[in-house]
């Protein structure tokens, strides 16, 4: 673990490789932002797979990390399965990154020579505009990473900003995405044994942390769920996300995945915890980390979904006969048909 | 909407392009079992993206199917948020497809003649083992069924069975991915109208039938899923799938999406949805369709993911001070370790 030649120690961190994708660039800018509590440099190393990472952190000591969830896709579910199944990995940093296209040329070239354009089919996709505007024959490759890597005469690639510098590309455009807003929450991992003595690093920089933690009750049945919940709503725990996961192999079973604002060290969260766990229900806390900034507004009845109904509380408390919907959306008749047909 | 030439009615069925990938396996799949609803011939149209199924469905009351989870992967989540945002759609049929490629050459070749092998990059991650073992170099497709229908003398396409019929290939292997038991489940969507006979319809098939529900509160902090799944626990609703959605463009509000055993026809769900929007919460039915078979059994110790901890509750009661923990996985000191650190 220790560069001799420098006479400084090395924590490595391992991605998901190859070089060049967002993984990556998620990478350095979680190096970036903990190397202070790195105790010495930060290599990174890319791996074939998120099993490579997690081995890596349990059987080295060395640090991980990887993609957890994007605001499009959802959960990488398969990574978020891998953690809860890793016997001695906690994560203790989230960093995000915007999943934002640069376009590049091979040095000396222009794009309007160029006649095809090159990506992961993912980001051809996201990208479609821009490659009709400039007349581009999609050419897929195996990674964003891979098509710059390996770009040819004439041809266009799409990227992560990273590919610029790492292969030594012209850069022409930035951020030509057909839809932008996207952006992927990674998580940074380390052994559970590690994780008292980062996690008090990490309060002396703030007080805002964020938990996930996964509950398997031990039964299955209605209110199952219900009843779990209602043990962290009287600890007054406030959660963020929550999902279910079918237990591999055991089909009719479930995990819960909860992501909430509190942390290990205080008491709401550990007398709920203790409570589930005492109940004979599994638990196992995932994740503890600085959360970040976030909005917490009321929903207004302009940014629901088209269809679905509301019933205006207020309204049924004065006339419960004749309630009316809220917003003028429908009426009742229609209320009730579009609840239940 | 009629076939005046055969003097028969044609019932559209859209689904995600292009021909030949495991979505147009499943449509396949949808017209063959639900023809006898269809009143008429079903006929396959392949379309460049969601909203376009979505829009047909709407605009012309056709039939689409869109891809809804994987067992694997999780859900498709920009599907499950464009189901949540349609005005007038709703799913009444759900279908499997098993996730498996078969490998085809070109009629009158063999594969010891062949130096690569093209799929969508997926693909290619998901049968390396094959590919290494008869040396094959890999090249991306845009699609599993654009590299079928693209295949070059010397070149191995992995894809799903239909390609072989599709495009004319010789079928050289079977099922040769390197982790088998992956699926996918569709929906199979009409417009909200035409549920009530389609389900009328289905209801002389079964009695077992399945809801997928939208469900947003209008209000945000500690309780309110914990306080909305009380009403269904106490309902007596069995969910099998439970996740939480961001609300697009508005950050730090959530719809939560449920999945049980039930119908609107049934006393128990429609009491427990009507609360819930008479409480002023947003309610949508998305799906109500005839539930496979699956097993409900209990949770063993050893089907639980490794780490975490579990309390015996019976021995808690028989002595609290000193709790030993379930199966022999740990002491009581590790046990607080592992939850709290």
């Amino acid at each position: 673990m220790t560069d001799y030649e420098q006479g400084q120690a090395v924590r490595m961190l391992h991605y998901l490789g190859p070089e060049g994708t967002f993984t990556h660039q998620a990478a350095l800018g979680a190096a970036s932002s903990l190397s202070a509590l790195a105790e010495g440099n930060i290599e990174l190393k890319a791996e074939p797979d998120a099993i490579s990472i997690l081995n890596a952190v349990q059987e080295r000591g060395d640090w991980g990390v990887i993609a957890w969830e994007n605001n499009i896709e959802g959960y990488v579910v398969p990574n978020l399965d891998a953690l809860i199944d890793a016997a001695d990995v906690a994560a203790f940093a989230r960093v995000g990154v915007d999943v934002s296209f640069d376009v590049f040329v091979r040095p000396g070239e222009a794009i309007d020579d160029c006649t095809t354009i090159t990506a992961h089919p993912h980001g051809l996709a996201q990208c479609r505009r821009f490659a009709a505007d400039h007349g581009l024959k999609a050419v897929p490759a195996a990674s964003n990473g891979a098509g710059c890597r390996d770009l040819k005469p004439g041809q266009v690639a799409l990227g992560p900003s990273i590919c610029g510098e790492l292969y030594g590309l012209t850069r022409v455009a930035t951020a030509v995405e057909d839809y932008p807003g996207a952006h992927t929450d990674f998580l940074v991992l380390a052994p559970r044994g590690d994780m008292p003595a980062l996690l008090e690093r990490l309060r002396e920089r703030t007080d805002e942390f964020e938990s996930i933690v996964t509950l398997i009750p031990l039964s299955t049945g209605p209110g199952v769920l219900a009843n779990l919940l209602d043990v962290l709503r009287d600890a007054g725990l406030n959660m963020t996300s929550f999902i279910s996961r079918p237990i591999k192999g055991r089909g009719g079973t479930y995990s819960f995945i909860a992501t909430m604002d509190a942390a290990p060290w205080q008491d709401r969260f550990r007398s709920a915890l203790t409570e589930v766990a005492e109940h004979g229900d599994w638990v196992k806390t995932l994740a503890v980390y600085p959360r970040q900034e976030r909005p917490n507004p009321p929903v207004y009845a302009w940014s629901l979904p088209n269809g679905g109904v509301r019933l205006d509380p207020d309204a049924i408390a004065e006339n419960d006969a004749n309630a009316t919907p809220a917003g003028g959306w429908q009426n009742e008749a229609t209320t009730r048909k579009e609840l239940l047909w």
